[in-house]
């Protein structure tokens, strides 16, 4: 089968690895050229533990083909999807998307293909333009979102493997939106204080500023089980001496994923009419320092 | 006539310098005896442009023993107030808070003795234990809280100098509650975003979250006009390159003034029943970051 990545960071490269020593022929599409000849002459190099192996899948510039993959994963970050699927058009690949927000969603509705979301539960990070370390083996729960069923019902099996498990997910619309939860209340306010994500569970009066923020979100989705907050304070503890990807982004001068998470709440509360006037200071908080 | 300043910080030693120099017999009560033999053996220095003074109050640590002072003025940070006003009980000065914000002003109506606020609009540095630099000459504008007006009939005329002046204000109540929203605009927000002032008029983002601040600030108080919101961009212009008192105090790890200024509209917006929510999760943020 042959398979497309779209995207170079830690995800596209443990992707790119898995799929390709799952034996299929797999091309990875980068944003630089230079990454792209990295690969084609290194391979990706995959850490675990103390082991280390390397595949080596194709590597191309996305962008200057129409691609001929049977699927095509999509990782790159989510405010970078609207350029990628503007090359998609003439594509007949099935696409699944290996974001963790919800603001594409309704994007991919709109798709002539069948698509499909991929939620990644794996902790991953790049360590070079070919090298990436599994640092939390997990699976990967695909859900599919539009297009016949059909079209995916042999990508579980052809994906699977027993170190890179995938599953099908029905209820993909509540893990995506379990997961937005969680960011939504760790990620700007972890980038507002500067702070690593324990420091929001153990400072009372931090942990007081994210259950109003919690309080918020789970109003405008309408999620305001008990469970779902001891979910978000469990995540804080597991990950406690964790930077957040957003307080990293902000401390690099990157972009960060403010409108994948925030934006989509406030987006979700002008559609139903709820007042979340703390995420649209944290909004418009994180913009503005984000310069 | 016998003055006493309670304080030796930038407003204390202000005040002690002028009222020295206007022929008042001073005292300054500082808080440690290092300071105190300091300005016994040095007096209080103060730099205005080119030219530099000294005078020589006389000075002792604070509650040692009952101030035989007629008047009183206290300048210690607002969140000390509470200790100063216990060693108060048996003195009979009237007197004078120097503080801007408006938590104290409850406490003082429950005083025995004649009490005033004196709103201060002076800007001043203080660069040594003797030394305070007066870098924006304004005035101090004298509101009776509570006792007979009578009691501060002569303060005014007292204290006044062409170089210093002191005014009579009927609306004190305004005044503060005007400069209590500036306050609680420019604080916490620049001390959350580790901006100067000017960060917050600059960038439109900060703008827009400082509005959402303001507004909800101003229905708290019940001062929407736009008169207010004009001012507080005004102080944001006119101290542009200013790192805010909060942001000060939270770099160099001293309790901030949140109490006395977000902390005060909490009580506020409780007692009219009116909701916060920014306000309260600026609250939360600063406790949480002042640690």
């Amino acid at each position: 089968m042959k398979v497309g990545i779209v995207g170079g960071g830690a995800i596209g490269l443990l992707f790119a690895y898995y799929i390709q020593r799952a034996g299929h022929a797999v091309t990875v599409y980068t944003r630089t050229k230079e990454q792209a000849a990295y690969i084609q002459r290194n391979g990706i190099t995959c850490i675990r533990g103390e082991r280390e192996h390397t595949a080596f899948p194709r590597a191309v510039v996305w962008g200057l083909q129409i691609p001929q993959d049977d699927y095509l994963l999509v990782a790159v970050k989510q405010y970078d999807i609207p350029a990628v699927i503007r090359h998609l058009s003439d594509a007949k690949s099935r696409l699944v998307f290996l974001q963790n927000g919800m603001s594409h969603v309704e994007l991919m509705q709109q798709l002539r293909q069948p698509a499909a979301v991929g939620i990644v539960e794996h902790g991953a990070k790049r360590e070079g333009p070919g090298t990436v370390r599994h640092t939390g083996p997990g699976l990967t729960r695909l859900g599919i979102v539009s297009g016949e069923a059909a079209a995916f019902a042999d990508a579980e099996g052809l994906f699977h493997m027993e170190s890179f498990p995938f599953v099908e997910e029905n209820d993909w619309q509540g893990v995506l939106q379990g997961k937005l939860i969680v960011n939504v209340c760790i990620n700007p306010l972890t980038a507002l204080y500067r702070v690593s994500n324990g420091a929001l569970l153990q400072n009372p009066h931090l942990q007081s500023a994210m259950r109003q923020v919690f309080l918020e979100a789970a109003h405008v989705l309408g999620m305001e089980d008990k469970e779902h907050w001891e979910r978000v304070c469990h995540v804080c503890e597991k990950t406690a001496a964790n930077t957040s990807s957003m307080l990293a982004d902000l401390q690099a001068g990157r972009e960060t994923e403010i409108d994948a998470i925030v934006g989509y709440l406030l987006g979700e509360s002008e559609k139903s009419g709820k007042a979340a006037p703390l995420l649209s200071f944290l909004y418009q908080s994180v913009k503005g320092l984000q310069g």
